[in-house]
């Protein structure tokens, strides 16, 4: 690291899955949107129009860019609220049923799941193979007449694996059409949008979970899409047609929108230097002594992964320490996902997904964004190299 | 209204209770927060760690403003969130029982608990007298061994009715220890946070609901004071101890914070002059013809009411059609609650005092914050009397 760097303590952020620096002029449409459109958005006067207004274009800016209809669009608090709300509407549904859930997801989907086990849902955990990929043979054999519910993340927030969703939606519309049931399909799209391109005319998805702050937008605002409305839990004042109560988070919606406008257009040039960089990380970290990249297969189908996120693991070295190391260093980096808070959360997916405890306790995960420099990836590699070597006599001696 | 605001169609704001124009320092506070901490709480990286500290003391600033301790404290997305966190937790309870709701609540907690019948639940409407202050007699006569929790709003959000919380809880607690169980109390505070003094020690509530929005703060984020944990229904990564999954919203929580500080620390000053205001607007008001102050009773007792809201109507003109004339002279205000989507709820509360459905659809609310003037209301007072009195002739005529 520059000894400038270390004297100013300046940070080399690649931690980007768990959260983004706020972009500037995100900010400045926040700021603005809430000056300018600060009335309720259900009040009768001019100033409340005016926002039901811009509300009302915000909803259809969005569906633009997302391919879906305006009416199908909600604002929630972020991808958690809208995880959340989809599973829990199902306690309100008189017909339980069968429940499939991929072993990748999300606490904000995986904890909910758990407990509707106590409101009379089987729960079936569908594992993704070696190469963290759900095989469509095995989701195949689960769907049964009894099936409700499809829970896929499309990309995998913690290791990137990018699931073949079109083969899988597909997949699961024929099994409905065979079995004459409808079957509700979910995706946490937190890690796709605005990072890999995706459409929901492309996706016959029933819902899917958007978060703004993974994107460089605020915090506190996401959306939920809905093929269809369902029964929410959370009532009160009908705003978000009745799906989402709670005075409108305009600003935050406003921002939202333009950081999806604004991932839209460089979508294309931010994931050709994205893969770039990806590419220089993973060819210079992979030969590292006892360096594993999860999953393995990522080395051969470099396409089947986001290149917005990496996961390794440097073994025997707990990942923990790996954290801190580099911190100490100057980068920030994370083990796993931010949103494990306990233990059995932060290994679960990676064990899932066929890596033994060991080596999922020792993975760390770095994540960069469209603002990450080429400099900053070799400067990272340099000093990761660098760290875990001398860690590594440490550890290995004693 | 002065020919120059006509011209520049400069709107007078007297819309406070339904939300607040943001005050550029807590923008300020907003903006400062997103960039110099937007990393995330739960990251543990130095960039992390610095996040997860001012939020930790964002809790202490809070809990020391509302007399509380820290582990007693949630951020949320807001107040409507918060009230339906306390209500749908019911629905994780094994021990189903009576609950007593104020006939004056918002819909985010009227709604909720209408749906705890279909979960065995006991629903009793706990209505107000004319004066629309809850009666501890009645409240008395409804507590029973079954009685589990009751809602009581401190301030009402359409008409500014303060209750006898002191005396409420009192009865409560001691109706509690002669029967040996726990009564649950909450009380949704949006409208009193930062507007009338009150503080959590003084109130033995088991939980209460804020809202940022309200008092200048930003939209999107509120708090939930809670004296001992409930089972929350939204699960996931943990975050606020479990209570409330998803990445903490930390500028929306330094914003929030700063804006309680702010009402607390003018608090008194503040109180003085809307009441003053207050006082000129209502004796104006009232000698109209056909001016009905709802409830009357303020006439009687100006202190039982909160001076931030003013409830009127004037019978046979519809309350809609008064907040479009006055919003076309320059004036926002608004029929009763912003919240109320449909006709049913918009006179509920109304109706529940006592008021004729007649009158209730007559009703408007006007609402002053702290920036409001005295110049403002009295501009406000002369147009209002202008315009029913225009309207009143073609109303009667026909």
């Amino acid at each position: 690291m520059p000894l400038l760097s270390v004297i100013l303590r300046v940070m080399i952020y690649l931690d980007w899955a768990s959260t983004t620096p706020p972009s500037p002029c995100l900010l400045d449409e926040y700021l603005t949107t809430s000056k300018e459109f600060f009335a309720n958005p259900s009040s009768l006067h001019r100033e409340g129009v005016k926002s039901g207004e811009l509300l009302h274009k915000l909803h259809m800016r969005c569906a633009t860019l997302l391919k879906c209809s305006a009416e199908q669009l909600y604002f929630t608090s972020g991808g958690t609220e809208s995880n959340n709300l989809v599973v829990t509407s199902l306690l309100k549904r008189r017909d339980k049923g069968r429940l499939i859930i991929s072993g990748l997801e999300h606490p904000s989907l995986w904890e909910p799941v758990q407990a509707l086990k106590n409101n009379g849902w089987e729960i079936k955990a569908l594992n993704p193979g070696t190469d963290g990929r759900i095989s469509p043979q095995k989701l195949k054999k689960l769907l049964d007449r009894e099936t409700k519910m499809v829970i896929i993340m499309a990309v995998h927030n913690e290791t990137g694996v990018i699931q073949p969703m079109e083969e899988l939606i597909a997949l699961i519309r024929e099994q409905e059409k065979s079995m004459d049931r409808a079957i509700h399909i979910h995706s946490d799209l937190v890690q796709t949008a605005g990072k890999i391109p995706f459409n929901l005319q492309e996706w016959d998805l029933d819902s899917a979970s958007f978060s703004a702050h993974k994107i460089q937008g605020p915090r506190g605002i996401g959306l939920l899409y809905l093929k269809k409305r369902i029964q929410p839990l959370y009532t009160g004042g009908g705003q978000e047609m009745g799906i989402r109560p709670g005075t409108e988070n305009l600003a935050g919606a406003a921002s939202l929108t333009k950081a999806l406008e604004q991932c839209d257009k460089n979508i294309r040039e931010n994931l050709i230097a994205a893969k770039e960089r990806m590419a220089y990380l993973v060819s210079e970290l992979s030969p590292m002594k006892n360096c594993r990249i999860i999953p393995e297969d990522r080395l051969v189908h470099p396409d089947h992964y986001s290149p917005w996120i990496l996961s390794l693991a440097l073994p025997p070295l707990p990942g923990e320490v790996l954290v801190r190391v580099m911190d100490e260093a100057g980068f920030a980096i994370s083990t796993g996902s931010a949103c494990s808070a306990n233990k059995k959360n932060r290994t679960r997916a990676l064990e899932a997904m066929g890596v033994d405890q060991k080596t999922a306790f020792s993975s760390i995960r770095v994540s960069q964004g469209p603002e990450t420099t080429m400099e900053e990836i070799k400067s990272f590699t340099a000093n990761l190299k660098e760290q875990a070597a001398a860690l590594g006599q440490a550890v290995y001696r004693s």
